[in-house]
């Protein structure tokens, strides 16, 4: 079969690979329909990662069942299914508490598994026409069959639940006031998601004008940070106080001005941000290990965090990735009930083999590219 | 009345100061009989705030009502009752969400208030013969009458419901396995109250060989830090995986050798020891401006926080101070009850007159003076 | 002062009576803008409780400070306020648990207070020109001044946290499904904020066909029962399965037809709506003694309640009068930011002097009379 | 293989029976160590359910494993295991929810399933000396290898569990008291798990002798029923209020008197022993088809249940079998950390060839029959 396989720093091909086959009697195999490229596959694009040539991209997946193991209960040839882009197996001690994204089973010796991602274990990606899933009972989510509502789907895999994560983290409640830094498909799903559970009031931070944009016409409120200290005009517009809530949809990489690189810069803004007692949720990433790093000390992940200020006004910070898991099932039934649209935040849809080239443009921030979605039965 | 009055760096009296009286329709005037000294008050002893001369200590206060204000309605002459550390008004939005260590009332211009505590607003402390207390309906808790139970009691204005803080912040619950670095009086309440919320296993982290002693009598797991790493061997005793909750009672003045001090080492040692999904606890001060930090950042209360480690594993984190008065109706009816006796930690009773040695020793760590209770009507 | 006083059954009168005044420090004085009449005010009118001639009416109030006790220290003369219709002293065991509607200071004997309603204190009505408002810093909720939203802000006193509290007690949490039995203005308020805190569907059933109307039009689906079976229709827009949550918003007056009362058919009806798991919020009223009861049992408030099959479903159901403090703020806060707009239950303002009309014609279900507002500043 | 299996109302016996054998892939076989009788196996034996002749009986199972499905992944042969009584899939609706209790996917047709049970589904009891268990990764517990706490473990199947989610239903939390009603081993498990989660008071009320004796024994206060009314005397124990939460472990079988069965007089006493804004957690068993119900509703599951009082003191009250998987795990460490003890309850320990005779004396309340671990190990 065709699939995205990356090849060098700055390269990935679209190459033939094996067929993925049943391995395990839990296991099923999807034919994709849709298959997103994430800002975090440009970690590995970049060369910023241990990834090395041959690995198939693609973590955020969806399609119909082709092929069923033994073992396989609830799930049936011909479903339409979307998988989180967690593994997970169900059934340990973090998967039980609704950690999926913690698994200890998928991924030995690591606390959670991916599809397509460096070191989170042996699952190929899903850019690309089949992709095995493993404990398809737990793993796979049941969608109404057809293509309605395909792109919404397709942010089910991760942005939408992660979005909605951060959202979980930071406790938002209905009424509260919500500042979301970062302006990008996560820190959009976030903003989306803390209005859809009731917020009063949402922020958006960010430079990028057609995301504020984005934000905007979806009911947040714009902050552009290069125009005045974002943490200062949301105080001006809470009399002084701050938000109830917090949201870091930007990570380790977070620039303080074009190209200076300033690690925890959102994490030290927020909780300028925030009003005491409030609460971080926190999704952009931030990795233990990062080469790349401005500084001795954050290539080892050790940033100067404000922990005084933080205690003093009696802050909490939830942080990880996303247990998708938890949430799918009710951001299917709102997308499915008309309640969530989150394909808004799609800019495009490409078949398979204009993967290399969307690659590259999204690498560059090219206008269009934000969130591409491959579909592999898409005649290129 | 006599009072414990702050002269200069390590020098306190007992002195004659105006006796307090109603100033509100809403206060009440107490008759001190049980008031600690507590770790907290060494910052101000040592000179390392800027607290002026004059003020009178004493934050964790219990007593006899004496006289009551026109517009108190539940609070009468005679009540035995305890004071939260935390002065609060009971009705702005954080007192409303139970938040009553950030009251937006109390203290204007910052979130919370305390009695006898630079910047913590205008309430003289309790160190002292009486003590006048505003919002009383609000801020005293009753106890049954008479003196059992006295010493327990003195624990319910600080230190048992900030060390139960701790376990609430890391949401401990039955089962689960707790480190609390700090094997101090807060530290040993954290412990205590992680027992009580029904953990199953709870570490103590210390290198003082009295405070391990007092752990491992209570229940809880001695960890010898200057023996081996204390990560390590929680760890070991864990089959490699960590706690599931950590509780940070030391704060910004931790120690990694004698004399040493490393601001960020515990924080930095509880995402070591906790397991992926873990929680966090922070009762241990950390403050945004601190003169005698070891360097330039710390002295802003920026830390190199080891942020890239606490968002692979998942971990969340709550910090601040308590907020005593969510907690001490339910702790003071388990020391009726039986079930808790915080009052183990306790040294050494003190008249009043022998504050200002008492405070010499304590500020030197001498055996005996870890937890001293003041007894204002106690001959000299 | 003017205020509607109740004479007797199916009589009430505009008189007047002796002006409101600051009796504790801890009063305010309130000059009424808005205060409706609600269905709860019907069973007094009817002659159904043991209301006696004298009484002021009203339990729905807002308006402007006019007089301040020197206890108070947060409300202002100026200052526009709702007030919760539960009178509560914000310091006893229920109201620090958030329990205001559980107050034990308030009404001795008894745990909870109300203005104007029988056997809830001598908390005189605001259906009048002035009203006695006690604790009033922790009972009066601050409003933007001016006149903006004022019938929106109107259904803050109890209508819209009623009902918000319907979907608490129920877990309404985002993504599930809902079923509120009930198309009244308390109803509609459920389902209203079923869609607020992110329900994918919410029914409302009832038979009345305006009320019907103005579910759909607010985003709910109409279920009529008196078309068939309302589990049953619900059950099959679920393929089977049934709602995740239902609500009560009826109360123990449901009528199966025309002027047959059947006082569990509603809770009844739940048991078989929800799917097994499912948690119900009961606001209807039930009480423990009604005279006009159709059969012995219900006279006592024992109904034939389907114990077996709520347990084999595993059900919860929570119950009781409104907490409204817990809620009126962020349900103010959505109002403010154009989020939340309760109003559109509203079918009338009427200046105070036609409250005994609107009574009668309210009392008789005319049209036009579900939800009246006086406004005892517009001249009759 | 020997099994205990059922012939007719008051009779089982020990005969030969097929062996089970894997017939899934995510199968395994344990070999039975122990196996309890239960109360509600009682229910099958009496007659009082369509049970027919031949069925198997035994759901509070542990034991080794001794075959593994080829789908199976955690799970190895020699592993010592518990069994959760219900029998769940791990990806259901409601398991995800961790109501393994209601699982979808078992018992087609109904929420739930279990081993030897009438109506839940086709899973063999455990009597025997083998046991199929489906689904295996995520129905077997882990146990420490050998015979340690094996008594204290053969009660993770079912009552420890059982009596642990009475005190979640009811909310119980640190400091609060708690009336148990209802001191059989469920109910002394509830009492057991309320003093875990940190209960200042605990009453359980019974009339037999031997199980109030186990009650206090264990730190609970004993309440005779038959000497006064059990609400009165735990009102008079409470200055006149009443418990903060009720637990119902007995259930429609209640008896007011030696023989007479008033199936709502327990919950109706609840209603009365707990204060205004209390919560209930009913573990107890109601049917919604009893024939052998006193009068027609009965019969129905239809009781007179006290909904005035319920909703005017604003109760809440949780309902259902538990779901054991949710704290068997939690449970398990608490019985290894030394921290419980559940084995108390266990009065007996038989070969499995003494269970017809167990059987009759249990149904007849024989002293020393009260918990019987059948031994299928142990030489008759």
């Amino acid at each position: 079969m065709k699939a995205v396989v990356y090849r060098e720093p700055f390269s990935v091909e679209v190459s033939d690979v094996e067929d993925p086959s049943i391995q395990d009697p839990n296991d099923v195999v999807i034919r994709v329909t849709s298959t997103c490229i994430c800002g975090s596959d440009l970690h590995m694009y970049e060369g910023r990662t241990a990834a090395e040539s041959g690995i198939v991209f693609g973590h955020e997946n969806m399609g119909v069942v082709e092929e069923v193991g033994p073992g396989v209960a609830s799930v049936k040839k011909g479903d339409r299914v979307s998988m989180p882009f967690n593994v997970a197996c169900g059934f340990c001690k973090n998967c039980l508490n609704n950690k999926t994204g913690f698994c200890l089973t998928v991924n030995p010796g690591f606390a959670g598994g991916a599809y397509g991602y460096v070191s989170m274990g042996p699952y190929t990606g899903g850019q690309a026409e089949y992709l095995r899933v493993p404990f398809a009972d737990f793993n796979c989510l049941q969608l109404p069959k057809g293509d309605e509502f395909e792109n919404d789907f397709a942010m089910l895999a991760d942005i939408f639940p992660t979005g909605y994560h951060a959202a979980v983290l930071a406790g938002v409640s209905p009424g509260e006031t919500v500042a979301v830094y970062g302006g990008g498909p996560v820190g959009l799903m976030a903003a989306y998601s803390s209005l859809l559970r009731g917020a009063s009031k949402v922020w958006v931070v960010d430079r990028v004008a057609s995301r504020l944009q984005l934000a905007e016409d979806m009911g947040a409120i714009p902050v552009d940070f290069s125009k005045a200290d974002a943490a200062e005009q949301i105080k001006e517009q809470t009399g002084g106080e701050g938000s109830d809530k917090g949201i870091d949809a930007v990570g380790y990489q977070a620039t303080v001005a074009e190209g200076e690189e300033q690690p925890a810069s959102v994490l030290n803004s927020l909780i300028e941000t925030v009003r005491p007692t409030g609460r971080l949720g926190v999704v952009g990433l931030y990795l233990p290990a990062d080469p790349g790093a401005p500084d001795e000390n954050s290539a080892e992940g050790k940033l100067l965090f404000n922990v005084g200020k933080y205690f003093e006004k009696g802050l909490a910070m939830g942080s990880g990735q996303a247990d998708v898991k938890s949430y799918n099932r009710y951001l299917r039934d709102l997308i499915v009930a008309g309640r969530a649209k989150p394909s808004f935040v799609v800019s495009k849809e490409l078949p398979l083999a204009e993967a290399p080239d969307a690659y590259q443009r999204f690498d560059k921030r090219e206008d269009g590219y934000s969130k591409v979605v491959l579909k592999p039965g898409l005649a290129a």
